[in-house]
């Protein structure tokens, strides 16, 4: 490989597919090529894939439609079909020429049945494993090049939505999808891609991954906003809730019960601690104000190249916080048929053990009037 | 079901289970659980399935964290499991309970290795197929409904490129990037969701499949737009290439090229003749001119929910076009380190046979200046 960074982790991983038993490990665009080799174009129907085998070059089979992206990467073999042939016979010829029939394949996780279904004919009698939790030990731990990459990405987030708010009551008689818009508009001037938001007014804000719709921004009613990008392949994601015009008494106290929750979270996010110290931390300041029914979620998730990834800060999670880690903190209350409230950041792991939270926009409850 | 439209499908599915001695069809957040009861929810790592039985009820599994959401869908039965839980030993038991234990597996064809490992793990002796092959002939053939939508979607795209041109000269000295935030950003405002785009400058157009990044947008230079969303759950794709200040002859003549190549494709888009004949035409033009080396893909793919969907307009195909499909008609020519153009619009085949061809803004060579 052309990239040492690409090539140590390819090294990584050819070693524990020796160990394993595993004979060849068959990427297809995913967050594990990304991670792998760098190459970040969504996959389509054409079979696509980095194969990393031990003792052999890493090679990567594309249709001849993607020869100038595949070239970019730091992969240094190819092997191109055209539309109208047969990629799989193709797939198992190039694995001969290197002297490889596999018994056993990973493949990664996000391998859609498409393909899979075609590889078990391909190879009847081979044993397939899922080949991503091998590359999730490395991806938890970030390098310093890593880390640059989300504390830049999450920095563009923090401006893109301070962008958005600072437009004030302006957003009053727009809709959810008015603020998406001009949200994700904002991440990819920063060169945020895929930004996504879920954008929810009043009530359906109590729905925690609410479809952003036509619901119309008003006085009287809280806005929660959900979003994320991602930036030279590292995501963001982050939540902030604001209340247009004065809210309730209920309001307030739900808004204060979750951002002590969120700090409460945030203070557990620390080396010696174990990810579910996060939740626990959170949890026991929303159950002790009496809304633990309506906190239904983990307290975080794992976040690098996925914006869902690795270990979460979730029940029963004893892995160790170390440094190298990034993961969210996002703790809500949601009162059905009323609002919901959550507070999201992403917290990350420095090399000398200091946690680090990522986003900087003040948490406070911002009443906009 | 709730619904009389989705029940129909599902009920044809179930007839197609039967006569394929499928015991169930377990379809994860895609394009095919779009089409057979509307959830159009991004499939997470939290297992979700819509599972469909001969002589049974269809049912949904989720994560409680969904369960707003699959209640607003036309299913009636629901079984949920929390963070922490099995989702695979609770499809086994909501499968026993029916007295379903099953042999033969179907699973859409989008559904992650993720997942159908634990499916293989869950069911070691059931033999797996791909379900989406079965689910692909009826969304060939697009209902009153789809079609209204599919024109509803394209028209959007029509006005949101519309009003980026309209700027003219704007663009010069703007970026890829800049173009992509400020089309996506019309889109969004129409209604289209995941709004993507390749916006590619001179010789960029020439990658086929050119990832948007900070290429200036100058005099003397194309720009070509591949671009589309999706609007209730059905896509758009179109592509249109431009000239900022006067051509060369070469790009002249190339245009003019590819103009003639997609009007002759769509010309050839009637009832009772074949796709591949879509295809054919187009590259007759193109090899007649000496350009067959530089279009190196198929003329079309079919359309709807997905956007790349159902048999293409390419080579061997030989599916008769007939009402209710709808495909795009796209020929290109890229010559490497010069330029590429390509002029692509959607073709939908109403119910009385004729072809309607769905983009409406102009093909003629536009050169802004």
């Amino acid at each position: 490989m052309k990239d040492s960074a690409f090539a140590s982790r390819v090294g990584k991983i050819n070693e524990i597919l020796k160990q394993e038993g595993i004979d060849c490990f068959l990427v297809t665009p995913s967050s594990d090529m990304k991670y792998l080799c760098g190459y970040s174009i969504k996959g389509d129907e054409r079979f696509l894939a980095l194969v990393l085998a031990p003792d052999h070059e890493p090679f990567i089979i594309a249709n001849i439609l993607y020869e100038l992206q595949v070239t970019e990467t730091p992969v240094t073999e190819f092997t191109y079909w055209f539309d109208g042939e047969d990629p799989f016979s193709l797939l198992k010829t190039e694995l001969e020429k290197r002297g490889i029939r596999p018994k056993t394949i990973a493949v990664d996780a996000a391998m859609p049945a498409l393909f899979t279904l075609q590889l078990n004919a391909l190879y009847p009698d081979a044993r397939f494993v899922n080949g991503s939790p091998l590359v999730q030990p490395l991806r938890v731990y970030k390098d310093r090049q890593e880390m640059d990459r989300m504390i830049e990405s999450t920095a563009k987030a923090d401006i893109a939505l301070k962008r958005c708010m600072d437009k004030g009551t302006y957003w009053v008689g727009k809709t959810e999808s008015d603020f998406l818009a001009e949200l994700a508009y904002e991440m990819t001037c920063l060169g945020l891609t895929a930004p996504g938001a879920c954008v929810a007014v009043g009530a359906n804000a109590a729905v925690p991954h609410h479809n952003t719709g036509d619901t119309v921004i008003e006085m009287g009613k809280c806005l929660l906003i959900d979003f994320g990008g991602s930036y030279k392949n590292y995501c963001t994601d982050m939540t902030r809730t604001y209340h247009f015009g004065e809210p309730s008494d209920k309001f307030k106290e739900v808004y204060h019960v979750v951002l002590e929750a969120n700090l409460a979270g945030e203070e557990a996010a620390k080396v010696g601690n174990q990810l579910q110290d996060v939740d626990i931390a959170a949890r026991k300041v929303i159950e002790k104000a009496g809304y633990g029914d309506y906190f239904i979620h983990r307290t975080g998730h794992g976040i690098g190249i996925d914006c869902h990834e690795g270990p979460s800060a979730g029940a029963g999670e004893t892995t160790l916080i170390r440094p190298g880690m990034a993961f969210s903190c996002e703790p809500g209350i949601y009162l059905p048929g009323e609002f919901g409230v959550r507070i999201e950041d992403q917290v990350l792991i420095e090399e000398d053990g200091t946690t680090r939270v990522l986003h900087q926009l003040p948490k406070e409850l911002t009443i906009i009037k």
